[in-house]
């Protein structure tokens, strides 16, 4: 009998906003596996300390890079297809041998998470079950105090990585907005949301749902760390 | 000394995906509200049947029209517009007599919610909180089996109530997307995927997390229940 790869999405940050079947996931867990930068605690593992059991066997995952190699260099993808297959193994070894694995996952698993890179490798050999979870961006909406989506609007989600270009254009055309991985983005980010008039409406959200959160006129943020969010919020149809 | 309005988004529909926070919110609270088309028990109320407090007193806020006046008709806005200033006034009422009261939401508050009607009337006189949930979107975008965005992935959140030129060129323009508000659009919604080409990778997702969840292709679907979500994954950079 195989055992699952449980692929659970933790949320924002704060440990009350995980989802209860999360709660119970992580706390019955034996098997625990999550990412980190090396020499990291990681922020998946953060969420749930005081929650895992006693005998829990935990496998931290240690990304190989992050920012040393440039993400278009082609050895980025070969040194991170490697690490994923590793860790893929690893957990594949598990749930063969009959055991349930817990992996951690920041945010939801299926939206911009590392999970993704070990589901594909896993999925058509052992059970692998994903649980959704709050994302970043709603904890990070919420914290501005308004709402993001009214009557028909329409939400863009970009990443800061796009060309300034084609920021500038998305975010002129969108009713709602969110930009996620901003960090060294920031000014470039800044320059599109200035072209596309609408600066003034802008807001920053760092450490959404973390004991940091901080909220700010995005005009105000001189430096955005790698947990921020960008924000700009929908006007639409409100009887 | 003036009582706490909770927002107290539930999740996209099992009892089990809501927060440990808006778990222990809805099984301690007192008063609770919540929004309901007339003579049904209203899909908030459901999702957390069995978990009131015998006690608990419950305020239902019965939709005064849905489907019977369009809402591009000036009397449907006037008819919402007194009947959340109704509401309002007796969540108001509670909180300033000193009672904390948990408004239930589906989904969460802050996106595309009911809830941000009340939000906005309350919200400069009484304390409000709003707690994020899991969205339908996430429950659909898991069900599907499929991570939604990778890498650099655009994801577009739009409603099926937008003309179809504009549906037909955001589809085309975005790598990843999700369609909400489907229901009579779908006819609608099927020809603009056509035209974007993109007719074979959409899937619908009936009533994500809920008993009665379906997943299908989307050029198979003849109908879709209000609880529906189309889905387009997107195809980023994965190592």
């Amino acid at each position: 009998m195989s055992g699952t790869v449980h692929g659970v999405g933790l949320g924002p940050g704060a440990a009350d906003l995980m989802s209860v079947r999360a709660d119970r996931l992580v706390r019955g867990a034996r098997h625990v596996a999550y990412f980190r930068k090396g020499g990291r605690q990681g922020q998946a593992r953060r969420i749930v300390e005081g929650m895992l059991r006693a005998d829990a066997v935990e496998f931290p995952m240690e990304y190989p890079v992050t920012t040393e190699i440039p993400l278009e260099d082609p050895r980025y993808a070969v040194a991170l297809a490697g690490f994923y297959a590793k860790c893929a193994a690893h957990l594949r070894g598990l749930a063969e041998g009959g055991a349930d694995v817990v992996v951690l996952c920041e945010g939801d698993p299926f939206f911009y998470g590392s999970f993704m890179h070990l589901f594909t490798r896993l999925k058509d050999d052992v059970p692998v079950q994903v649980v959704p979870a709050i994302t970043g961006m709603s904890a990070a909406w919420t914290a501005t105090g308004a709402p993001i989506t009214w009557g028909d609007d329409v939400l863009t989600v970009a990443p800061a990585t796009l060309s300034e270009a084609e920021l500038t254009r998305r975010i002129a055309e969108t009713d709602a907005l969110v930009v996620m991985k901003i960090g060294q983005n920031l000014p470039k980010l800044k320059r599109a949301i200035a072209a596309a008039g609408r600066m003034e409406a802008a807001w920053l959200v760092e450490y959404a749902a973390m004991p940091e959160q901080r909220v700010m006129p995005l005009a105000e943020a001189e430096t955005a760390p790698y947990f921020s969010i960008a924000i700009l919020h929908g006007e639409g149809r409100r009887p």
